[in-house]
């Protein structure tokens, strides 16, 4: 897992701003604090919102106080969004007319590409917990932007949505500042499955003297035929060819195929007084 | 936007169950199961929930009544992922050792490719609401799943992030059904990076006699103190936890234990003889 510059992602979140419009729900208010809190998002604006300020916002928020101060307050949608140069329309489906239609996820990339790359103003915006955004309302955004779902079920409610469109934001900032940072470094890291080690993993040249000692041990103790193999040394490194070991690891496997080794030929014996004691206590 | 086959979601999303474990608040219990329905997932195991049934669920999960009547309850984490092949326990970080982690997309990917191609069951496992998974539940986990969040603020709620990961396993249903759809149309498959198994692979459960076996012949050959054990267990935990062994390859490290223990106690001697005429051969 890659470190991530939080700073960075935020400066970037901060020319996103959620919008909600005419929500009915202080409960809900606060749980969208919360999502973008954690995801890094802090400008949210409210068009005429139902119930505002109330003591919901702030317990669910709770931590959020410098999103909760930055809260505007607008009474229509117009000047919530007139400043900026990107407005997103979430829909359940497309409505009246078809319109520009994007999934969360391309959204997303489309949001932090105008941010980072054209310096622009971003708007999402959120209709009400039981109608959504009128036609008239969808028709300022530049596009609708659509969850995708189980039609069968429904719809996510504000909150749910809020958080799904605050992570694909967050995973788009670091997803952008990622390849920002390896056109800078101009080197490429590879990063196997996003493991995080505290020790480095072996190299092939190291797991080429493990699979021989295997094998000997294996031999040694008469489990493997040396004149008859079988597949049994290609199970072995079918296995252990796709754990990839870190050091630790194959120190400590071959610690053991040394203690058996030794055990085997009998350079190393049983503690047996050491045993007996512990087999009474 | 493409047009989405929900029953093929779905069907592949039945393979993926949710597990909550001692769950606190029957409201977070109610919005897992609207976020598993609005998403396609169907599956849900309570690990011994603190207040079950309760109005608050039925209310937040209104429309998902299949899902409640599905509800599997059981003691422990244990009798939740015994049928699992591929278990993910949610963390915020890392814990006593580095245990294979991924971020919640490569995650979902992994979760998806093992139904899809490997006919696995999937368990994504959240803790308790105030702290999480204990070390020791997380021991039970092949990896550890975490959200990339702002750190200076902190963690999702335990329904945030069901929420999340929801999302994400359905995004990637529908991603590896497009390119199924894609590869079929084109009458070519790619596997990437995937074995075809000849031999299935085994269960968690399973993999609880494995794991007393080895520390077992471990202790009997003194390279393990039971009474002082350290990391060592853990450690194979993760080693072999990541591996995901195939009954044959269980069977093969199985018998070579019971080897080791045979040599070890007496009961199973080198074959001398043989062994000389090998030497002078």
């Amino acid at each position: 897992m890659s470190q991530v510059d939080n700073a960075a992602v935020s400066a970037h979140l901060s020319h996103v701003r959620i919008v909600m419009v005419n929500t009915t729900l202080p409960a809900n208010i606060g749980s969208a604090l919360r999502a973008m809190k954690t995801m890094g998002l802090s400008q949210l604006t409210l068009v005429a919102p139902k119930t505002y300020p109330h003591p919901d916002i702030d317990a669910l928020a709770a931590g959020a106080t410098d999103l909760i101060e930055n809260i505007q307050i607008v009474e229509t949608l117009e000047a919530a969004i007139k400043d900026c140069h990107l407005v997103f329309g979430t829909s359940a489906r497309s409505r009246t007319i078809p319109w520009p239609l994007l999934d969360v996820r391309p959204a997303a990339v489309k949001a932090l590409d105008a941010v980072v790359n054209h310096q622009q103003e971003i708007a999402i915006v959120f209709g009400r917990e039981d109608r959504g955004l009128t036609n008239e309302e969808l028709a300022l955004a530049n596009y609708h932007l659509t969850i995708p779902v189980n039609d069968l079920y429904g719809v996510l409610n504000v909150a749910q949505a809020i958080q799904v469109i605050c992570y694909e934001l967050r995973m788009s900032a670091i997803d952008i500042i990622g390849k920002e940072t390896d056109s800078n470094a101009n080197m490429h890291v590879t990063e196997t499955e996003d493991m995080q080690w505290d020790e480095p993993l072996v190299t092939h040249e190291q797991m080429e003297q493990f699979y021989p000692h295997i094998e000997k041990m294996l031999a040694e103790i008469e489990f493997l035929d040396p004149r008859n193999p079988r597949l049994l040394p290609l199970r072995l490194r079918r296995l252990f060819g796709r754990i990839q070991l870190d050091r630790m690891e194959y120190h400590l496997l071959r610690g053991i195929f040394s203690r058996v080794q030794a055990l085997n030929n009998g350079t190393w014996k049983k503690t047996e007084k050491i045993g007996q004691e512990k087999d009474h206590q």
